[in-house]
């Protein structure tokens, strides 16, 4: 699995921008970033006022308020220029003057996407045990796994063998428990004065890692119009009901979710077998599938799903464990959350 | 400012240890982080598999699987030590093996915090302009601004010149926006199979900020009985009120917090002028802020007050720019999001 690459930071152009945007917000730089060019890092991040940041020093660096906005990735060059002239004359509309850097490629394409930088691609841990499975132990661990069998029924009538649009329909609703249980624990954080563990960056980061599974599918899927409304009707009944249960219960929601993707992973699974088989056609990866998870620029629909699919065994763990936390009778914050990958 | 000092990563530790857990997930590595090791850094990180995996390399092996989960900061040692054998016997225990790396410093302490790892601490840009205020331009606007100027009388009244009560029970409240946005673009985005222009992180990264300004005060100033339950109040009629408001009108709901940034920096302001004239104590900074802010080992209370008013004055911007876009009748989505920086 190749690296993608990266072009080399233009640290001084950067910093010069930064200093003359705090003034006047409308400075432009540019900043490129190469394949980890670690000595010049080193010295620029050491360098600016005698002060060693580190590598954060990159990353920080990297966003400065002082630049012209990228533009928002679409599938037509059309698109792309409209929204640059958008984004443009808003950004210099604004009196705030808020703008995201630019950040280019070694080949001077710029980073097209906005949800996620650089530094925030990573590459997939497919060394992980896909065939783990939580052997319900008592009543809720029942009550957990028979739900999950009992959805998957309409669920399996309704897409039949079609992978491709059940994966893109089913991560809208995927990313729907991180979300909730990390809000929660937000609040609960709040109002006790109590540190959370991680678990809030750790369900945030696993909501985020889901969406992201869906804006991939997506390119490769277009859900139709009736698919639209479901998706619709289910994310108020899900959301709602996952809230509810989440308060009333978090380690029967956890145990449901390790359930869930226990499901996702034997979904994918067919999924790629069928890609195999020929069934599905293994078409070439999506740009975003290839910046995300760091996949040559060659790679097939069959890396993705590969990808996705071991993602989906993290959050199985992560999932199972929370609720494993809650039945020896502790509280998430009692055992550092797992954070920092996907 | 002196950037905090990380100690060594001892990579072939951490690799070793990593490839061990994945089948046995007992292994212990300690990874300690030193000051940007650039060449090292590089080395490791291009040497593994022959791939170049660029600095985020560093990042994520620091978050392998592989070890004994660190233990959570307390102001005392004897919770620390609980914490420690609770937290082995929680991750020893448990068949799903997932645990925290440790992390040490260079002079062989842990890293003690759980809610933020050496990667997301930052220094706050203590340039930003202190003064900016969005006029009223129209009826949506004075209703934002009066209702918050409305707001701030009864808050005069009950906290009067406590600003180290006020600013520990207002975070409370202030972490309560960011993430209500944050929740309700990601559940938009995944209804709509749209991409979110960076939003999402930025609000969450907002409402997470926030939280560390409460993490920060609540080691400083203890809640009383009363003060608590008026924050469970509080969060109970905030949260719904917000959540149905930026439903109704987000436009509105970001001008209010624009809003209410702009008073906290007044306030933030004050406690800083009773610091220096010496009403309130000028304390050593705790800490986590010492950490969180990269502040010098010997920062006072005003340090830390200074990075926080900060931090404001950065939500107050990312706040009317975000209704400014909406004024213009556009989507966040439509312009990029400004994250990566508090």
């Amino acid at each position: 699995m190749k690296h993608s690459a990266f072009s080399s930071v233009v640290l001084r152009a950067l910093i010069n921008g930064r200093n003359d945007c705090n003034r006047s917000g409308t400075a432009v730089a540019t900043a490129t970033v190469m394949p980890f060019m670690a000595a010049e890092m080193s010295r620029h991040c050491a360098g600016a006022g005698g002060l060693k940041r580190g590598f954060p020093c990159w990353k920080r660096m990297m966003a400065s308020e002082s630049l012209r906005s990228p533009v928002e990735a679409n599938s037509t060059e059309k698109k792309k220029e409209e929204k640059k002239s958008e984004g443009n004359s808003l950004v210099a509309s604004s009196y705030w003057g808020i703008s995201r850097q630019k950040v280019t490629r070694e080949d001077g394409t710029e980073w097209p996407w906005n949800c996620f930088m650089p530094w925030e691609t990573y590459h997939s841990n497919l060394s992980i045990d896909l065939t783990k499975h939580h052997v319900p132990k008592n009543f809720l661990d029942k009550v957990a796994y028979r739900t999950v069998k009992l959805i998957r029924i309409p669920t399996d009538v309704f897409f039949k063998r079609q992978y491709g649009c059940r994966a893109m329909m089913l991560e809208t609703v995927a990313a729907v428990p991180g979300m909730v249980g990390g809000v929660l624990l937000h609040l609960r954080s709040l109002r006790r004065f109590q540190h959370s563990g991680g678990w809030i960056k750790a369900l945030l980061e696993e909501a985020e890692n889901e969406r992201m599974h869906l804006m991939t599918m997506v390119e490769l899927v277009k859900p139709k119009w009736y698919e639209r409304i479901l998706v619709l009707v289910v994310q108020g009944v899900f959301f709602n009901a996952f809230f509810g249960l989440y308060l009333l219960s978090p380690k029967l929601a956890h145990r449901v979710v390790g359930y869930l993707e226990e499901e996702a992973i034997h979904s994918y699974t067919e999924f790629l077998r069928d890609l195999e088989s020929g069934a599905i056609e293994n078409v070439p990866a999506p740009a975003i599938a290839i910046d995300y998870w760091r996949l040559p620029k060659d790679a097939k629909l069959k890396d993705v799903i590969t990808v996705i699919r071991a993602d989906e065994a993290h959050h199985r763990d992560v999932n199972h464990f929370a609720s494993d936390i809650h039945f020896q009778g502790k509280e998430l914050r009692d055992a550092p959350a797992p954070i920092g990958y996907h």
